[in-house]
């Protein structure tokens, strides 16, 4: 099947919401747990996390300020720091329902079950049930004017890993950890390993490690 | 295990890239193809695409500008469109071969025995062996200067995709069509359907669908 992109301007809106979100393949699946100067914590689904560097250590993601990522963004500016929290089989339903529009004075913790974990020195709060947990501080901010939507850079400085997820080459084992992808607006995926392959190089056939 | 910012620093240096590359969560798996203004076509693993908005409809990717992305950049902003082609589980060993450092005038679709595609109108290669592919033009540039990379947004002008993998509300099964996961540097995925959940209310309880 063909489609254009006056297909796509011609789609209904729901309808194009679901095709584009599906474009990109699989997406992260994190909790993003933040606090205002209050105390009052959040907690919400953020599809859009991706590597940005190893050194430092760097995580990007995009939050659109007018819809359910706004009190997100604001506490990640007020307080400078916040966490992401791998999603796994056991706590998807509740990660799924902090994406519904609470009231900024309703913790998403609350309303879906899960529990706050707080960390000596950091102010963010973790969620207690996931198993890969970052403390990030907020390095950098972009603005991306073609659709307004905010770009988030920020530094790992603290990460919370089962001891039997890590190789001994550094790899994090994130299907052990069970951690799920999505895909689309809502859809989550469980991982079936299929290899690891070695690093190319022009002149070498690749081999599994 | 606790690790902190310090840990992370006195991390052995490739032991570190593999760390935090797997941090991110699961990542999307894409073949970026590219041609310069002379012909020459140009072929790159990303893994860091992810959805900006359906509308206009946008992708962001992450480029490094001095590694292996350094073709596909001065490609992209001379020629002003490029593909990105899902990778699935019958070219995956032959996509991650294109992470080798080729020399420019080497194509990587020659390379690694991927084949060239042309759709009529549209300057840059697709890949004929993917599923799901993408044109997409240059729309934004953001530098980031903290670590020296490039975001890059695109917008999508043509989708191919297979006929039965587009359901009725417009989600595109990216399961169905074989679409992989990334984690780390090299580990490949397949998915496994877990569920899909209805939107979030906070007075109402979610529902698969």
């Amino acid at each position: 099947m063909f489609i254009d992109r006056l297909a796509i301007e011609n789609m209904e809106h729901l309808y194009r919401v679901a095709f584009v979100n599906s474009l990109s393949g699989f997406k992260s699946a994190n909790l993003l747990g933040t606090v205002d100067h209050s105390g009052q914590t959040n907690l919400s689904v953020v599809s859009s996390c991706v590597h940005i560097g190893a050194h430092p250590p760097l995580l990007s993601m995009i939050i659109r300020p007018h819809s359910v990522g706004r009190h997100s963004l604001e506490n990640i500016l007020e307080v400078g720091e916040y966490t992401l929290n791998h999603i796994h089989q056991d706590i998807y339903r509740q990660a799924h329902q902090t994406s519904a529009r609470y009231p900024k004075e309703v913790s998403e913790f609350e309303a879906t079950g899960l529990t706050e974990c707080w960390q000596d020195g950091w102010k963010a709060p973790y969620v207690r049930e996931a198993n890969i947990r970052l403390g990030l501080k907020f390095r950098e901010h972009h603005h991306l004017a073609i659709n307004g939507t905010e770009l988030i850079i920020g530094e790992i400085m603290q990460v919370l890993v089962p001891d039997d997820c890590v190789r001994e080459d550094g790899m994090v084992d994130i299907e052990k950890a069970g951690t799920l992808a999505l895909s689309g607006l809502d859809r989550y995926h469980r991982s079936e390993h299929l290899a690891r392959l070695s690093y190319a190089k022009p002149d070498r056939p690749l081999r599994e490690i």
